[in-house]
């Protein structure tokens, strides 16, 4: 190897392994191991300015192996962005730059958050899927000219891609011949338990083979010039690429090889021995300077011409004249899909009446006409959720553009997907029945944890889906949800809520779970779109005495209101609060709250789920705490005691029950959020 | 084909379509397409006695695609189980012996619940690990005979086939080599939302090699005879053997082969169509006798001598002398694993201190030197979570009668595949960080709704976790895992508790999952093995008035412990409840549940994790609800305000509050549990 580069590859990997000793705690194995992987991608092959890390046209890489962070941290300083030797001193620090695992906006040059294994490979998938989306329709509208084009790098480990939803998520890359989307598998034979081959012998080249992908193997992973040429070539395939990269887990170390070398700071005398080994005679957290310069002007001999060219040709689209790429040019400078839903817009009569699925169905389809730049797919069961973007067709390997994504029966990849496509940002959605949510409640999480913008539709949201059975019947999903950190929740019961809901999307940047029931809701007398951000709302107000307040959500508040009704002619005055989004109502200022549910009023909620996310604002509560069972709506709905006429005895129950000590809980006065 | 069989088969079609008809709901697709697969196994190769339907050396069958439940059921009537033309008649219908999916306990044949897509194929890799493992003991028992020596077949659609967890598990398969393993892979092109090649072009066949599979393939699916042999064939494999079996959905209706045919009733003229074309002329839910005679006898052919071979085998086994298989014949008889954890054989001294997951790692040990029953694994993080049973050999190809599994990076099935293990009477356990039980909430959902005695062992609990980052701090994990219905939940706070979990786990067949810090704990007076199993109880009285309840779980305990002293000193004066397990307390009788949280008693909960399970009992929580953040054990907890000094001054704030409202809800009576 030329000397030049050698050097500077080992400054890389010692730099790594110092930081990690410095912070006490870190992931030495992969920085020693996987160091020539990510220099030759840095170096010789990603398309990024440093100075310009926001480059809508520049590569992505995704450190799926999140714990080599140290490994890209000192990637990434090399390479020239803003990260300076003392960030990578402040290594694993509380509000450093240079966090334990990578994390989205935290530092230049970090693409997303990782260190759940395997979502990074899903996640890159995703971010694959937006680029030759965006590419082609780009490519529609300057025809010729390369305005999107960019790769999709991935570091995938021995456990990332034993992870189901690498697998998904590969499966779909294949079906889609994502051919901007190259797999780097830091192939090392080693997991943290112990030899691979304890918990696997997969063939991982015929398996990715086998799922459309092309292949290639660099033997000797210490070599960079071997592993460089092999991502060229991949970048000129039709299809994903998977290369796998043989490499020696803790590389230097007196321990390489083995798995005691992953996941703990090295002792002083294999720091020495290492440093020795690579002829590094710099102190701890130094670098020579010949190191880092040989990088960089790796990378600026590379980049310089083809980052000028690009921005030449972007002030060229800027002030094209056709009316796409116009379009594209305002999503690309606001990050705005340029499309909205406002309920002032809709005038709904007041006998209408359908499933709310269909409603949600036409908020879709309303966005869709309205914007290129929303779009999104069901886990193979768009015909039951109802998301279909009609006038749309779907996504293949021959129609890239195509706005409907199947994803097949992947719920897990679906949702990591449209984590790495929002980050592109395209306004996306997935959706599949509420209870199998819970096969996808990693990505959901980091959705939240890194405050994407993507939508999940979850329809079939309660015991009450007809004929169906207990596996497919959510009870724990509604509050599991909405106990996500930053999740916004939206149970609508109506389509002046599903408007409200959308309105609220299309507004606000958030990750969003709407629940659909697959009832019929009639459109209920007081209910607003406008309302549903303010979380709850009084739909049906008392008369003359509060005797209790009716605390619903979704379909359940056509049953309440009801109730409220009968109630009213014994003589017995309540009144009806929707609450169309919980976390919403949790974020209104204190007075808007105690106005809505004021202290020292009967609280009681209904809704056909666990009662655990309702004993934050009452005791008296009614809902399903157990499993569904098998049988028609009625039938189930009886033998849960959550009928009508349950319900309604129920509510009558707890009126009569003297103590009315349910006042909300009082707000953290740190934590409670004003509305943005 | 032969007429006799042809007449058979299309009579099982018809009479499975027909329950569909009859029920007004399910899914004549499968139905229609599988049947000769089912037909080929439960006629030519099942092993299987109808009058005993829990002989434990029968084959076992797993319907993975478990909305072909009427073509089961209708199978099982054929093969002479305990079910008549009238249960068949009530499908779907609550109650009934047929519910809309299979349900375990609730059929005579059905071996395990299913419906969640890819479950099945997980829970199969898991009952043929079990079987082999008993297979391999029995074996070292009763050398040359064959006392356990079954197959488990499993029907998988595409859908289940694309869900990642049919895919880590199939490649633990392939790793094990689990030659009595067999995956019939019902493969006919369409899903759902329409054809397969939409979301899906993988080659199962070459996926299946690559992770150690041998493979087969028949081509015509409607040939009984082509299956059967394809099966026999399979049996002499020494590696898990996948047979792609070319189907056609619907195979006979007007919409053979499209998605439509899939999920609803077929039309009267179809039906009518259907009879013609399979020339049934019997009424609708009648069946001629020689179609039932057929299968029944080509049942009783094959598998009457056998079964009386086996029971003769087995009375030989009962009178042998020798320990092991006296142990085994009490396991089989007795369904028990003959070992046990008692609180009151162990003295802890006074000063015992340590990491809990520690002390739970004494507890397995101790237990998996009583008893061969007992096992378990990691999703490749034994390392950190101390799960390893340190004299016991790792789970392999050559030792399958090892007792560590080594389930790699994949949670998901690691659930699924114990859900499988279970059923056989192991007792088993696996562990991974908490954070990372999102991955495996739908396995963990099965396991609780079937009620299986699977023990999740989720170490590092919280966010104090040493320097960690925010994907691997669970945050709402411990609300959501305790809201499943039917889990019990253990969050001990010192040895004595961890000695308490086990000892209820191995006194009754429940799901549970026990949260495990990783700081040291130090012995707390007054904590005490026996009260786990009443949920909570008073670990430190108050002195002289009741200021306060302190109510904690977990390593909190201590710190709260610490709190409660440093407030009498004060003048304060309250309560410490420690609460090993909610949802155990929730069971007690409404008279114990107020002897430790009095009503009209403050009450203070301090837990690190989301605040939504605790309001449950107080509206005054202290907790935590946001993301966690990379950084210093400390830096973090006084980052999100949950230093010592952080809740002691929260404590005193709560206390001057004059309200004191914060009874414990009201138990639903209907619900309320007394403790078995």
């Amino acid at each position: 190897m030329n000397p030049d580069l050698l050097h500077s590859l080992n400054s890389l990997r010692v730099l790594s392994v110092d930081m990690i000793n410095q912070a006490g705690t870190g992931h030495p194995g992969i920085a020693l191991g996987a160091a020539p992987i990510l220099y030759a991608l840095y170096a010789n092959s990603l398309k990024i300015n440093p100075r310009d890390p926001n480059w809508v046209n520049r590569d992505r890489f995704v450190m799926s192996a999140g714990h080599g962070s140290a490994l890209l941290y000192a990637t990434l300083f090399m390479a020239g962005f803003d990260i300076s030797i003392d960030d990578l001193v402040n290594f694993r620090r509380l509000d450093s730059k240079t966090p334990g695992h990578p994390e989205l906006g935290t530092t230049p040059g970090v693409e997303i958050s990782t260190g759940s294994l395997g979502q990074g490979v899903a996640n890159a998938v995703g971010m694959a899927i937006a680029e030759k989306y965006l590419r082609t329709i780009a490519a529609d509208s300057l025809p010729k000219q390369k305005l999107i084009d960019y790769y999709t790098y991935v570091l995938a480990s021995d456990g990332d891609l034993m992870e189901g939803v690498a697998e998904e998520a590969a499966s779909i890359a294949g079906n889609l011949a994502l051919d901007h989307l190259i797999i780097l598998y830091d192939s090392n034979d080693v997991t943290v338990d112990g030899e691979l081959k304890l918990s696997s012998s997969d063939d991982i080249i015929k398996k990715y083979l086998a799922m459309g992908f092309e292949v290639d193997y660099v033997k000797e992973g210490n070599e960079v010039t071997e592993i460089s040429k092999a991502i060229e070539r991949a970048k000129y395939n039709k299809k994903p690429t998977l290369i796998e990269i043989k490499t020696t887990i803790g590389r230097g170390s007196l321990n390489e090889g083995r798995s005691v070398v992953h996941g703990k700071p090295l002792s002083y005398d294999d720091i020495q021995n290492i440093r020795k080994k690579y002829k590094i005679t710099t102190g701890p957290m130094e670098i020579t300077e010949n190191a880092v310069k040989y990088m960089r002007y790796s990378i600026a001999n590379r980049i310089n011409n083809e980052y000028t060219n690009w921005q030449s040709l972007y002030k060229q689209a800027k002030i094209s004249s056709g009316e796409d790429i116009k379009k594209l040019i305002q999503f690309i400078e606001t990050k705005s899909i340029g499309a909205e839903i406002n309920s002032e817009n809709f005038r709904i009569q007041n006998d209408y009446n359908e499933e709310l699925r269909e409603s949600n169905s036409k908020m879709l389809n309303i966005l869709a006409e309205r914007t290129k730049f929303f779009l999104g797919g069901s886990a193979d069961i768009s015909s039951s959720t109802h998301t279909k973007l009609y006038k749309e067709i779907e996504m293949s390997k021959k129609y890239p553009a195509g706005r409907n994504i199947y994803f097949g029966v992947r719920e897990h990849a679906m949702g990591a997907i449209l984590n790495g496509m929002s980050l592109s940002g395209l306004k996306v959605f997935g959706s599949c029945f509420l209870a199998f949510a819970d096969y996808l409640m990693p990505a959901l999480r980091m959705s939240c944890f890194m405050r994407l913008p993507v939508t999940y539709i979850f329809t079939h949201d309660s015991v009450s889906i007809g004929s169906d059975v207990p596996t497919h019947q959510p009870i724990e999903q509604l509050a599991n949800i909405r106990n996500i950190p930053n999740l916004i929740d939206f149970r609508p019961c109506d389509i002046n809520e599903v408007i409200g809901a959308w309105e609220y999307i299309t507004h606000n940047s958030v990750p969003a779970a709407i629940f659909l029931s697959k009832d019929e809701a009639h459109i209920l007398a007081g209910t607003n779109g406008k309302n549903v951000a303010l979380g709850a709302y009084i739909l049906r107000s008392e008369k003359t005495k509060l005797d209790a307040i009716l605390l619903s959500t979704g379909t359940e508040v056509t049953t309440t209101y009801l109730i409220s009704e009968e109630l009213r002619a014994k003589g017995i005055d309540t009144r009806v609060v929707s609450m169309p989004s919980m976390n919403l109502f949790k974020k209104q200022p204190k007075e808007y709250q105690e106005k809505v549910l004021p202290k020292n009023a009967k609280i009681i909620s209904i809704e056909a789920g666990s009662t655990m996310c309702w004993n934050y604002f009452t005791k008296y509560t009614i809902g399903i705490n157990e499993f569904g069972y098998s049988g028609s709506k009625q039938d189930v709905l009886e033998k849960l005691h959550f009928s009508y006429e349950d319900i309604l005895s129920k509510v009558e129950e707890y009126i009569k029950i003297k103590d009315n000590s349910t006042v909300a809980p009082i707000p953290d006065s740190k934590k409670t959020e004003v509305l943005e």
